[in-house]
C-alpha cells in the first residue's frame, strides 16, 4: 500500500469513500446531505493537502492535513481520515494516521489537535490514543449523533 | 447603547477595531499581516452573522456568530468579540457576550463554544467564565504568542 497526494483523477474514488460516512452522519461534523461538489470542495480545500491510500490501483483511505487555526495556532495541525468503507479493520487508518504525523512534522507543524472526535466512536477513540494522542477535552452532548441523540465529543492533542 | 446586525457601512469601524488586534496577534488566532480585505471577510462571513455595539452613533466593538461545526455539531455556537482599543474596561464585551447568548438561543442553538481562548488573556477567560463558560478543555502550547512564546489556550463551553 501506498500513500500519495490526492490528484483530480482521484475525485470519484474521494467521493465514493466519503459517501457513505457522510451519509451516515456519526463520525463526521459534516451536513449528511452534503452535494459530492461541496464535499470534494471541502476535503480537496485550498487550505489542506489531500492524501489518498492506494493497493494495487485501488484506492482504500483518503484524509486531509491543514492548520486547525490560522495566525498564532498555525503551528497545529489537524487531520480527517476516511477508510473504504470495504477495507475497515485492516490497519489503513492507522497508517494514514502515521503516514500524516510524519508530513506534519515535514511542513514544520509542531502538534495535532483533532477538534470533533464523537465519543461513541470508540475504535477511532482507542486509535487515536494508541497513536499518542490525548483527550485534552470533552464537549458535553457536541455531536448530534442520528442514532444516540446528542453524545459528547473528544478534543484529542499530541505534541509532533 | 444599542447592539445591532452590521452592515456595509460599518466596515471601515469594524477594520478600525479588529486592526489593532490583528496586528498585535495576542488574542485571536489571526495572522497579524491580515489584509483589511482578508479581515473583513472573514469577519463578516457568509456563514456567520457580526453585530456591532454602538454608542451616539460611535462603533465600539463588533462580534460575530457562527456554527462552530457543521452537521451534527451545527447545534453549537461560536463567537468571537473584539473591543475599540478606546472603549476596553466599560463592560461592552459583557454586554455583546450577553447579546450573542440571547441570539444563539433565538437561532435553536443548544450551546456556545470557544475553541482557542488564549491563556494569556487572562481578562478574556475571567469574563468567560463569569459569563457562564466553563474550561472543558486546555490546549498545551497551542497558541503562538508574539511576547511569550508558546502558550497554552483553552476551549471554553456553556450550555444554552
Amino acid at each position: 500500500m501506498q500513500i500519495r497526494s490526492a490528484q483530480a483523477r482521484d475525485r470519484a474514488d474521494i467521493w465514493r469513500i466519503l459517501e457513505p460516512v457522510i451519509r451516515a452522519g456519526e463520525t463526521y461534523a459534516l451536513p449528511r446531505d452534503m452535494s459530492e461538489d461541496g464535499a470534494l470542495a471541502y476535503w480537496l480545500g485550498d487550505d489542506r493537502k489531500t492524501f489518498v491510500a492506494e493497493e494495487d490501483g485501488v484506492v482504500l483511505g483518503t484524509y486531509y492535513l491543514r492548520a486547525n487555526q490560522m495566525g498564532g495556532g498555525a503551528h497545529v495541525a489537524n487531520c480527517g481520515y476516511v477508510t473504504a468503507a470495504e477495507a475497515t479493520g485492516r490497519g489503513i487508518a492507522r497508517r494514514m494516521c502515521t503516514h500524516s504525523l510524519q508530513q506534519a512534522r515535514e511542513l514544520d507543524f509542531r502538534a495535532m489537535q483533532f477538534n470533533c472526535v464523537v465519543s461513541t466512536n470508540a475504535g477511532a477513540v482507542r486509535l487515536w490514543q494508541a497513536m499518542g494522542f490525548e483527550t485534552v477535552g470533552r464537549l458535553p452532548g457536541a455531536f448530534a449523533h442520528p442514532v444516540h441523540g446528542f453524545v459528547d465529543a473528544f478534543v484529542m492533542f499530541r505534541a509532533l
